[in-house]
C-alpha cells in the first residue's frame, strides 16, 4: 500500500508493507482522514509516536473494514467505521484495535465521518468525563476556530452550557451560528475582562486550552469558584509560573492531558462514551462535523501548510 | 463571656459580648477546642477571617448546645456536639449553623471530639470527596506529624490505600503505627526518589500537600498517571514554576482549595459525608484522636507557640 512517511521532517507519500491485523484489531481501507495539531508536531520531530504505534502520521480516519483479526467478533468485513487511531490515518489501510472504531454516525458521509473520532474523544473525555461540564455552567474555549475548537461549541451548547470562545474576529460569526454565547477577540481584546464581564464577575467553570503558558495565569484569572483548566495543547509553550494563592482563591484545578498516550483500555473506554453520549447528538443534528476543506491523502504536506496557518475553520480532511 | 481576641498579632482573653443563635444557628458552650495553622496566620494579620465570621479565631469545638435559633429543628439544649467553625471556636460560647454539626463520635470524649471536625472535613473533602483516593491507589502526604497529616494516615489507610508520608525523622515510628507504609525523612532524603522507589517508578495518585510553592514540581515529578495533587498550605510559598509538559506526560491535576471560605451549603454537604464515611471508622477505632497535649484556653499563645515549632505531633487542644 501507500503512505505518507516523514523523511527529514517532509511527508512523503511512499510505498509501505501492508498492515496486519493482530490480536483484537481489525484492518480499515482508509477512505479519509484528518490532520490535528500533533500530525504537525511529530512531522517536525516534536512529538514521536508512542511505542507499538505506526510510524505513520494520522490520529484518525473513516473506511471499510477490509480484515479482521483473531478474537474478533461483532465486526466484519465491509462495514463501514471511522476510528481514533494511535497513529497511522494517513494510509490506505491501517489495523485498528476493536476498542478505537466507532460507527458512522447517522446522516454522516463516510468522508465526513473521519473529521470526528479526534475532536470528539478529546473533548468529551476533557469536558465532560473528567472535568464534569454541567448543563448551566460556563464553558471557555481557546482556538475556536479549530477542529476542536468548533466541536467543543456545539458539545457544550448541546449540553446546556454558556459557551465562550476566543478565535480571530473573522471566524466570530461562524462560531456565534454553532452556539456560541460571546466570541472574543483575542488580538484586540483581553479575555479575562471579556469572561469577567459576561459571567457578572463568576468566571468559567470549565476551561478547554490549547494555548498553555502563556494563557495559565490568566486562565486562573478568568476561573470561577471551582473551576477546572484543562490544557490539552501548548502553542504557548509549556512552563509558566502557577500562582497556588490565587488557584486556592477558587479552590480551582489545573489538569493537562493527551489521548494519544492513554492506554488501549482507556481509549476504548472514552470511545464508548463518545458513542453513546456524543453520537445520538450528531445524528440528531446538533453537533456537526465541521470541515474547511479536503486534500487528497498524497497531498498531506498542503494540508499541513494551511493548518498552520490558522486560516482554516474546523477539520482539514485528507481524502484517498 | 471570655473570649481570644488578636490584638496588635497577640492573642488576648478578653470580656466580648455573648453570641447570639441567628435563623438555624445553634449557640454551643465550648467545652474544647483546637488551633490549626489558619488560626496563626490570623493572628499574624495574613488570613483575615471570611465576612459574617467571628473575628475570634478557632475552626473547630466541641460543647454543649445552650440555645436553639428559629427554625432548627432536631437539635435540643443540652446535646453534646462538635463543630466545624468559620471562626470562634476560642471562646466560651459560640454561635454554629446547624448543618456544621457532628455527633460526638462513640468512643470518643467531649474534649477529644474537639481535635477532629477540622481535619477530618479537611482530609475527606479533598481526599475522598475531590480526588477519589480508591482502595488499592498510592496516596503520599506531606506533612505527616501534623494534625492533617496525622488524619491523613489514618483515614488513607483505613480506605485501603497505600500511605506515604514526608515528616521528621523523629515522627516516623508513630506515622508507621498509624497505617503508613513509608515514612520519608524530608530533611535527609529526596522525597522522589523514594516515592518511585516504592512504587516501582509508578508514583503516588494522590498526593495531600501543606508545602505549595517549594514542593510543586517535585510533587508533579512524583506523581502517578492520572495522579492527583492538591495543595492545602503553603508554608513553602505561593507562586511556583509549573510544567505544563510534565503534567501532560502523567495526564495530572494540581488542586488547591481551603475549607473556610466555601459557602455554607457547601460545607454542610462536607460534615454530612464526614457523619456518614468517617465517623464510622472512628466509632470502629479505625481512625483515632491524636492529640498532643491540652493547653487551657486562655494560653492558646503558649498553644500557638508549640504549633510554630513543629515540635508537634497530632492536634494541640484548647480546654475551657
Amino acid at each position: 500500500m501507500h503512505a505518507i512517511v516523514i523523511e527529514d521532517k517532509q511527508l512523503v507519500w511512499a510505498e509501505v508493507p501492508d498492515p496486519e491485523a493482530a490480536e483484537g484489531e481489525v484492518v480499515v481501507d482508509v477512505t479519509a482522514s484528518a490532520v490535528n495539531r500533533a500530525d504537525v508536531m511529530q512531522r517536525q520531530g516534536l512529538y514521536p509516536p508512542p511505542p507499538d504505534a505506526s510510524a505513520y502520521p494520522g490520529l484518525e480516519c473513516s473506511g471499510v473494514i477490509s480484515a479482521i483479526g483473531p478474537g474478533v467478533t461483532g465486526h466484519h468485513v465491509g462495514e463501514r467505521v471511522c476510528a481514533l487511531l494511535a497513529g497511522g490515518g494517513y494510509a490506505e489501510r491501517v489495523a485498528v484495535p476493536v476498542g478505537q472504531l466507532l460507527p458512522v454516525p447517522a446522516g454522516l458521509s463516510l468522508v465526513e465521518a473521519a473529521s470526528l473520532p479526534e475532536v470528539a474523544c478529546t473533548v468529551w473525555s476533557n469536558v465532560v468525563d473528567r472535568d464534569r461540564l454541567r448543563p448551566g455552567e460556563t464553558l471557555l474555549v481557546h482556538g475556536g476556530g479549530s477542529g476542536i475548537g468548533t466541536f467543543a461549541v456545539q458539545l457544550g451548547a448541546a449540553l446546556g452550557a454558556k459557551v465562550l470562545v476566543t478565535a480571530r474576529a473573522s471566524k466570530h460569526e461562524r462560531l456565534r451560528t454553532l452556539g456560541a454565547d460571546l466570541t472574543i477577540d483575542y488580538q484586540n481584546d483581553d479575555f479575562v475582562r471579556s469572561v469577567l464581564n459576561h459571567t457578572g464577575g463568576r468566571g468559567a467553570d470549565v476551561v478547554l486550552d490549547i494555548i498553555g503558558a502563556k494563557y495559565l495565569a490568566r486562565n486562573v484569572e478568568a476561573l470561577a469558584p471551582e473551576g477546572r483548566i484543562t490544557v490539552i495543547g501548548m502553542q504557548g509553550g509549556r512552563t509558566a509560573e502557577l500562582d497556588l494563592g490565587a488557584l486556592m482563591a477558587k479552590r480551582g484545578r489545573v489538569s493537562s492531558t493527551s489521548l494519544r498516550a492513554r492506554p488501549a483500555a482507556d481509549k476504548a473506554r472514552i470511545v464508548a462514551g463518545v458513542r453513546d453520549q456524543v453520537w445520538p447528538l450528531v445524528a440528531a443534528g446538533l453537533v456537526k462535523p465541521i470541515v474547511h476543506g479536503t486534500f487528497p491523502l498524497a497531498e498531506a504536506a498542503a494540508a499541513h501548510e494551511l493548518l498552520e496557518s490558522s486560516d482554516h475553520f474546523g477539520k482539514i480532511l485528507l481524502q484517498r
